[in-house]
């Protein structure tokens, strides 16, 4: 049973799927790494994971993925002189009496309490860890025995290098060392000789009877305990992680020297520390729904959600679309990064969102390599986005469950939108923030080559007039290979608005910077091309029932319901997209596609189209996707229906609360937690129920809460000023802070 | 067994397979119909047809396909006084003692033996039929019987109404009439309500010990015939077709008159007539192998099933790609006449081309209403042509084996290269038979309409200069929605070249003409956008090492041999290609695609050309249509390979004769005759191992025989000449006849 208080969600559940669920959903994280819910003696069985942000390897001809760093949090403990025999005193033990985990997600802080019947004696066992905010390369743990009778009890602390791994095994050339409590691990990655150390250092808090060495699957201390009953018996571990990656030297060295210090500081004074950290990160960052206890508390955790993988640390970091959660998706990072995520970053703490910018400029030329391995010019951006920019993503994406064979999917090489959302998070980027600085460390380039590819990928029909985006897949991924896809078209048309007006921003601002960016990439002799293109470029226009074709020919298709769609499905985990998919000739579709182009370009629309295309795809869309309801919910709230726009918030706030979301594509394993909703249930909480906009520098608001809601306040830091704003049913404050 | 004579082949099986596979290659016809070689017993569980050119029926939401004419040659036996009880004497049942069916294909003659023994009796069945030249709505048939004890039998004999149909039935308000000796069956197709009559009319040697009529399943005289041991008794059958599509006024009427005349003429004379027309035509269509008797009779039986389904009877007639063998592939017209059948009657009998094209200026109408359906302009031709042109194709035209459900294919709206096809037909037909008048008729407009069709589907890249022909199917269907596929792009210059050229030669032969066509098309308009579009249209050129890429991005897929192919698949009727067949990932390809334009445009590249293309593509060719084989051998002639040829052109001129090809398409049977096979038979004899070519009118020859023949022989019509050719390895002689 899992219970949910206004800053905690808890749960009590020890069996297998519960597990991997509660590994998602009491995920606690720092940017730098994310460390799954799982309990302290979790085996790889367990599916636990310290996943490291931006750190991937590829092992045989296996694809891609993070790498999780050996678990220095592990303990195993182990009832020896129990009357009735040996006991791990594990959850899955048929012992166990009573166990509870619980994570308070105000200061990402995981605790256990468990407790184990073993004849006449209990033992107890609580357990509180974090993540820590002050320095990312730590994990804090304080683990605490209590027994009724005596009793004797080992205990297997250390780094446990039996990992849970999708296609592993990542790391080799294992060397172990120790001193005194402090165990450690070091190895390296075994594509790119990565060197990785692990330290897990614990204090004791009693004498152990008697303590050994076990190197067998990690680096552990084996300490007996005679535990006499009613006495506390405590743990504290410090584990550090640290990669060649990092610009701190020898990775074994600074690990010694980061646990080192927060062992002598001490856990208690670390805990402070953390909770002053996350005081100032909601102090930034939180949202306060009154008048719906469930609204408030499922956006803040959607927020500790967001704010637990944001890559501060460092520069070039962005977030991958399963989070830390694990190495599902390959750990890449999607289109999801920048137009779900950066928007709650862009408006609470806009150097993160500029982060995510400097990612995309760190990996432009995997961009560049990846248009001319198709042929084109310019930066053509991933699918699946790793350290290197190149795709992760392969041609065979998904794999049939009627014949077990990997099947031919187009997420790769047409869903040509991705260059565009990142030219768009740019521009907004400038627009919200004022800060066009980021256009002379390399946003400006980005931008001008995502424009180039697209003139070098554009065609000319004499026949129309116009240019045309032939064979693409936009965001509803069951129909592929579409033309003149609506919503790529208009992003593809913003783009080159933004090269545009970007050259002439930078023109006006630094002269000289333009001329160089200009003559490095030779943009000189696309400048014509570019101006021919964004005036001739097609963008399909309402038709006269006031709905957009989402491609050419979809309104020819079979117009199918949902349910019978459903019914004709022969196996549960079958794909619906694809050539032969079920919902590929019909116009059911998984998720916002013409709809998130008009919340993208409002203003271009009046209130009755948007109404109209709300009307006509919400029926027809399957919400497959983490990324749909949202975006329905902030068109709603446009067209004046915030009741109706609700449920869709609850919906994606609530998402890695229930866990209840898709959990297989095709055969393929998917779970993990879902940025993009997190950020989306921001989005239509702010952007869409109170109304927000920035323009031209200025705060707007156009209130329309949900009759459930009687406010809503946060902050907003905009162009270097803080500002408590407080929205409700029927007005708004703004006061600075 | 079966066994073949110089001119004939019979067959004794009468096992269920045997007997479909006979139906086939026992086969007579005359081009009205085709009249399968089953036997005068069959009911449909023999897959019997009476299958006519042109007449077509849809019922329900089944696709429409070609009508079968109930059955007026029907005849069986039944021994009612035999110790051993009541037998029927057909091929199936236990007493059969002896059978042997036999087809003369030098006059169109189907006979059948077939004894009976029950008790101590022997009844002996000989039965010919044939289809009658002289009039073509006629079948006749001699039905002789002959026991060596007395016995009792009853014969019953007329038309039969019950149907082999894949989507019947698609006859419907039955009426009979009788007199005397001739039944008749009036109905009318259920779709268009087009009035069918079918007149059986016999004549008897004998008198009957009773008479009397059957009406439950067709029309039937019962016959009791009190047997003489030794004696022969005979019945004549002349049965007559007419439908309301033969402009000869009431079909019944017009049925009635044509048996009647033909019982008036009797059997005898009318098969003399019959070998009269069959001389007649064989001086005008022989082709005679000297050295190489397989080889001979293998052409020559090819060259019949041509015949037998030539067009000469009405005007605005084609041949479906299975002749008229029966229902399979819809009845429809492929671009198999054009470009495989139509050679060899442009040389034998250029009439008959002539009427391939008629079709095509008939069907214009239905080419333009598919090319609006896709929103194109011009002339879209059909990849499954019917009496009116629209495309009897859908888009899902294979069922997926896994899933039972019908999978999306692209025959229908990529395979775009039919309209040049049929344009490069006219222009092949202007080009050897010096006839323009054909432009005057229809053809002009047709190449035009074509041409515009390419004008509005091309597509200008500016980044590369040139327009480009995207998301097509090319002759190779296991890869779809290609770019830019070398057969197509150059099928569609050849295309333009031919509107550019037909438009000067009319404005030369007939300005007027000119004048008029242009007009009423509003052709004026197109004329400088067919210049643009030739002047800039790619066509993919040899790379380094002389091969010719299939489609762009073709050398990036995976280069899987075809053994290794075959042994990925996981069900013997599964489709190679779709989306995610298991051919499509990889160069695995179906059939001839650039080998057939680097012949039909020979004289734009130079031997090594073809030899590098020759030796890159074959081992990648599955050969999976019955149109590839000729290609590679015509090729290989060009390139000097003549014995590397030979047995291209075997495995090409004995399909018909062995049965031996692909009966199943995914799970769709695709059974019959190959007219396109035997056409490409033709091709690679006279045009690859003889090297006629015709150019100017004047005739080239450059001969290349294979090692096992000594000469060849054939007539040639050239401009309004009949030649006779004889080719031998070391020259020719070429007489006016």
């Amino acid at each position: 049973m899992r219970e949910l208080s206004e800053w905690s969600v808890s749960d009590s559940g020890t069996g297998d799927d519960e597990i991997v669920a509660n590994g998602n959903r009491l995920l606690i994280g720092n940017g730098y790494l994310g460390y799954r819910g799982t309990v302290e003696e979790a085996d790889a069985s367990y599916l636990p994971a310290c996943n490291l942000s931006g750190v991937y390897d590829r092992r045989g001809g296996l694809w891609r993925e993070p790498v999780n760093a050996p678990n220095g949090l592990s303990v195993r403990l182990r009832a020896t002189g129990a009357a009735d025999g040996d006991h791990p005193l594990s959850i899955k033990d048929s012992s166990l009496a009573s166990h509870e985990q619980v994570l308070d997600f105000r200061y990402g802080v995981h605790s256990r309490s468990s407790a184990w019947r073993l004849g006449g004696a209990e033992v107890r066992v609580r357990a509180e860890r974090f993540a820590s905010l002050a320095d990312v390369h730590l994990l804090c743990l304080r683990y605490s025995i209590r027994a009724d009778l005596d009793i004797r009890l080992e205990i297997r602390q250390g780094i446990d290098c039996v990992l849970w791994d999708i296609n592993g095994p990542h790391l080799e050339g294992r060397a172990f060392a120790r001193d005194g409590g402090e165990l450690s691990v070091s190895c390296r990655t075994q594509e790119l000789g990565i060197p990785l150390a692990v330290v897990s250092l614990s204090a004791l808090s009693f004498e152990p009877a008697s303590e050994a060495v076990d190197e067998s699957s990690g680096h552990f201390r084996i300490l007996a305990l005679d535990a006499k009953a009613g006495v506390d018996y405590t743990l504290c571990v410090f584990s550090s992680v640290y990669t060649g990656l990092d610009k701190d030297g020898d990775p074994l060295a600074a690990a010694r020297a980061s646990a080192g210090r927060a062992a002598a500081e001490g856990y208690a004074s670390a805990l402070a520390t953390q909770k002053e950290k996350w005081d100032a990160i909601w102090e930034k960052g939180d949202v306060v729904i009154e008048g719906d206890d469930y609204s408030r508390r499922a956006l803040r955790y959607s927020l500790y959600q967001l704010q637990i993988i944001a890559p501060r640390h460092a520069e070039g970091l962005s977030i991958p679309a399963r989070g830390l959660s694990g190495q599902t998706y390959k750990g890449a990072i999607f289109w999801d990064t920048e137009m779900f995520i950066a928007p709650y970053f862009l408006h609470a703490e806009p150097a993160v969102a500029r982060n995510f910018i400097a990612y995309r400029i760190a990996t432009l030329d995997g961009a560049r390599r990846k248009a001319r391995e198709y042929g084109y010019r310019g930066a053509f951006y991933a699918w699946e986005s790793q350290e290197t920019g190149d795709d992760a993503c392969s041609h065979f994406n998904v794999v049939d469950v009627f014949t077990g064979r990997p099947m031919r999917t187009y997420f790769r090489d047409k869903q040509v939108h991705i260059s565009a959302d990142v030219a768009y998070s740019i521009k907004r980027y400038i627009d919200i923030t004022g800060d066009s600085s980021i256009l002379d460390e390399g946003g400006l380039e980005v931008i001008l080559e995502c424009a180039r590819f697209y003139i070098s990928f554009a065609y000319y029909s004499p026949e129309r007039g116009r240019y045309e985006i032939l064979d693409v897949t936009g965001p509803d991924e069951y129909h592929e290979r579409v033309n003149n896809d609506a919503f790529t078209n208009r992003m593809i048309r913003h783009c080159l608005d933004a090269a545009r007006e970007c050259l002439s921003l930078l023109g006006r601002t630094a002269p000289e910077s333009l001329e160089r960016i200009v003559a490095k990439i030779g943009f000189g002799a696309d400048l014509g091309r570019l101006e021919e293109l964004r005036a001739a470029l097609y963008v399909p226009s309402p038709g006269e029932d006031g709905v957009i074709e989402q491609f050419d020919g979809y309104s020819r298709l079979e117009d199918c319901g949902l349910d019978e769609l459903r019914s004709r499905a022969l196996d549960p985990r079958e794909y619906w997209g694809g050539a032969n998919g079920i919902a590929s000739g019909t116009r059911v579709i998984k998720q916002a596609d013409v709809v998130l182009m008009l919340n993208l370009f409002g203003a271009d629309y009046p209130p009755e189209i948007k109404k109209a295309n709300l009307d006509y795809y919400e029926p027809r869309t399957e919400h497959g996707s983490s990324l749909s309801r949202c975006v329905y919910s902030l068109l709603a709230c446009e067209t004046g229906d915030s009741e109706w726009a609700y449920p869709f918030f609850r919906k994606t706030a609530e998402i890695d609360l229930t866990g209840d979301s898709k959990h297989y594509a095709g055969l393929v394993y998917i779970g993990g937690t879902h940025p993009a909703a997190n950020g989306g249930a921001w989005m239509a909480a702010v952007l869409g129920f109170c109304g927000l906009s920035i323009v031209d520098g200025k705060i707007i608001l156009k209130p329309r809460l949900p009759a459930a809601w009687t406010s809503v306040s946060f902050s907003l830091s905009l162009r270097n000023v803080e500002y408590a704003v407080v929205v409700e049913t029927g007005g708004y404050t703004i006061r600075e802070k």
